[in-house]
């Protein structure tokens, strides 16, 4: 059965509205796979470099659970704090400490905050990634990111088709 | 000799703050190959892609000429202009008009303007140009037009050499 899905449902899995309004067009879809292969090419073919950005900055920096900010969309910030867990449950006082002045470097070289489908990855995985990446130039950190936001994209797909599922599923019997 | 140059003039080869600051903080260079040299490595690997996006927007729209909007480089303008006279001097309406069309549509795709290093190029071989890079994927054609305005660079910190060269000899006399 083919689930449709909202430019609201589809912001919260990845903050660039040309992406949520290109999905929302694409939409319903008649499964996860259809849904990521759409995303996949709205992702990297349909939104320009300033969407990538836009989405970039919807995230919270890694280390970091705030809450949404006005306009941020609620779902994707608790997504995030679900897809930090392993890193939150592995991190000290110190090692927080030093992921959040490293996230301050990178910003002020990339103009981006850092990005990076943290799922299952402890803090100090994170935190070499971090540092390994940091050496990179501009532009080519700018598609590791585009990459990496496409995992995250996938993974939050997932996550709606699993929850819109479940809803049908229920409202069935 | 080597020769020093200012923001405000390095703001006229690129309009990019970042890069005119440490082009500037790397003056004076010893010749023409140091600067281009340099400016190789500040564009490439210490502008971010945030500074490429402001460098773009610098540029007058390929077959407009406006004088300098407020706070960009009149000297900039100036050597657009030159730099676009053989596709000027070649264009008819139809094909400015044509051109005009095309740079629409490549902004609505890309979100920045058509960047291409103008000189000595026909307004046929400019539109063609266009046409061929507008099937690229917006990440392709944002690195495209980073070359291309490099290239405008080289040409532009060539122009600065000789007119400070210029100056030094007549003052010598």
């Amino acid at each position: 059965m083919a689930l449709a899905f909202d430019e609201k449902d589809l912001f919260a899995c990845c903050g660039s509205t040309r992406f949520a309004a290109e999905m929302a067009k694409a939409s319903p879809f008649p499964s996860l796979e259809a849904a990521v292969s759409a995303a996949r090419d709205v992702w990297f073919d349909r939104v320009d470099v300033s969407g990538w950005l836009e989405a970039f900055s919807a995230h919270p920096q890694i280390g970091e659970t705030k809450p949404a900010a006005p306009g941020k969309s609620d779902t994707s910030a608790q997504w995030s704090k679900g897809e930090q867990s392993t890193a939150l449950s592995t991190a000290t006082g110190s090692s927080l400490q030093e992921l959040s002045d490293w996230n301050v470097q990178y910003k002020q070289k990339f103009g981006f905050i850092f990005i990076i489908c943290a799922s299952g990855r402890t803090s100090p995985e994170i935190l070499a990634e971090l540092k390994k990446r940091y050496s990179n130039r501009p532009i080519e950190e700018f598609q590791i990111a585009a990459e990496e936001q496409m995992k995250i994209i996938e993974l939050r797909l997932a996550k709606l088709f699993s929850a819109k599922e479940h809803m049908t599923s229920t409202g069935d019997q």
